[in-house]
């Protein structure tokens, strides 16, 4: 059994709407050392066989968008 | 300079509608070996600085509702 964890976030160049509302928000809650907030989603995947392979063939079949996002596997 | 991934998900006796349509979806594709897939949220927070401590701040006051996810914070 493995268990891939798979990061989905936008690319550096796209605007990242959600980072900086939790940016402007942390800022208001007074934490002042706060400079970048990015978002993104997770997939924690569980296979009975397989590897870190398969799960960038998820990402490129079903959980990314190859124009605006990047994504990264660990195992 | 120091990066936190802030990883929001649902607690485990919570349906996670997202994660099953991405199970759904991947057996579709063909991929039997896949068991169980959890999703949620990822932050990754630059600070200045401060430490793991301050990440545990945000998920408590803004990230996450303790009713129903768990915070991890890794740096």
């Amino acid at each position: 059994m493995v268990v891939l964890r798979i990061t989905v976030t936008l690319k550096k160049a796209v605007e990242d709407s959600e980072g900086s509302s939790v940016l402007k928000a942390l800022r208001l809650l007074g934490y002042d050392n706060v400079r970048e907030v990015r978002s993104g989603k997770v997939y924690f995947i569980t296979l009975t066989k397989g590897s870190k392979k398969a799960g960038k063939e998820f990402c490129e079949k079903l959980l990314a968008n190859p124009v605006i996002n990047e994504c990264v596997v660990d195992d």
